[in-house]
């Protein structure tokens, strides 16, 4: 590396800012957040939403523009690190979100395992969604948890945080076709005509869709199974539907 | 309840043998593992699998015929039990498999991943395939986080265990259609023409299928996506995979 400040202290002010970041209050409060590891902080540079690059005493990365790097001890990489075994590079990123939502829309109603989140982020990408809205009530997007299941795709895709409810609505109004899922009214998702602006709400891992959600929809779905089994795991239901969207 | 032994000591040597089900070291010399909670007790009894269960004492629980029941206090639960908020009943179970494997084989090389495994199983049921056999690599099918993502569907799938170059040289005998993903060379997912009698082998999460088993297949395929999305969850693409086979 060039010539970076080195941090050796955990007590030292800038240090305990960028720890602070695992925390959702603080992200929400200065708009950033960390990704951990070589391959989210090179999608993070190829989105141009790097602020400050975190590097471990020691480590190569390549030197990059108009980037701050600070370079820090093994012992301060552990502190700040969300991590069992700290990555040797972390980024402080910015969050960042558009209006301009597209025609095919994701809803979540309520997903609480990061795990889940992270994964329907990645297969969105893969498939074509324009736009994911998180209700208010969602598990943290900024979570460490839901980046690293996302592989990255966080930063491939536009993701808001609405009311939903008010929100949906309006996507009515201008002529979205609203479709929820619905185990005992639903259409057989491989009989569904796929309209050209679309909305699908998915629901919460045990509650499913929250009703005044439903009561907003304009078709109802169902993917077709084995009755020994009542139900697929939600980030599975939504890639499978999502898949069978992007033709 | 009615008149059981209340176990009250951990030091006691029957509640010692049960935590010991928490070790695959023990629940391979035993043929018999753990599970938590009502739900997947009830799975447990459906399948005629349950040998033991284990009750907190002054739980609730309908008396079943031939089934031995303990009593133990919220300590001796707790030590016992692998969540951190222990349920109020688990069952010790006998593991069980069959050589009958059917027409429609799900082969995973070496997933390692609890939670991508116990998801696996639940869409397994779900799209109706009848044997998954697992390769000796695997993380353990009686891994508790693995019959938690299973949501009990591992009571209503068989699933084996094998080496399996021998095993699928042998099915590739007996005419099952041997099917491995491949990025480079596959057909697409909803062009392929489904065999009866169908091996689909699914790889680990970071290197995929391992070559001497890619050399053995017939058929080739991939699922289309965005070229932003390098891959999907090997979960998510194996949900798709069984989806589309399901017809």
């Amino acid at each position: 590396m060039g010539d970076f400040m080195l941090y050796t202290s955990t007590e030292n002010n800038k240090i305990k800012e960028i720890k602070k970041l695992n925390n959702k209050k603080y992200r929400d409060e200065t708009g950033l957040f960390l990704v951990e590891g070589e391959h989210l902080v090179k999608e993070a540079i190829n989105a141009d939403l790097i602020k400050t690059l975190i590097i471990e005493s020691g480590y190569f990365f390549e030197n990059i523009k108009n980037i701050e790097i600070i370079e820090v001890s093994s012992s301060v990489l552990k502190y700040i690190s969300s991590l069992d075994t700290p990555q040797p590079i972390m980024g402080i990123c910015y969050k960042k979100s558009s209006e301009v939502i597209g025609n095919r829309i994701l809803v979540l109603d309520n997903i609480q395992d990061p795990g889940n989140l992270g994964t329907i982020i990645r297969s969105s990408v893969a498939f074509n969604v324009d736009t994911i809205v998180l209700s208010q009530d969602s598990v943290d997007l900024y979570n460490s948890k839901v980046i690293r299941a996302s592989q990255g795709m966080l930063f491939h895709i536009n993701i808001i945080e609405k009311e939903l409810k008010s929100f949906i609505k309006d996507l009515k109004r201008d002529g979205y076709n609203i479709i929820s899922t619905d185990v005992k009214k639903g259409k057989s998702l491989k009989e569904l005509v796929k309209k050209e602006k679309v909305v699908i709400i998915m629901g919460n891992e045990g509650n499913g869709v929250r009703k005044d959600l439903i009561d907003l929809a304009d078709d109802f779905l169902y993917i077709k199974m084995n009755n020994d089994c009542e139900s697929l795991n939600v980030a599975i239901a939504t890639s499978i539907i999502l898949y069978e969207f992007d033709k």
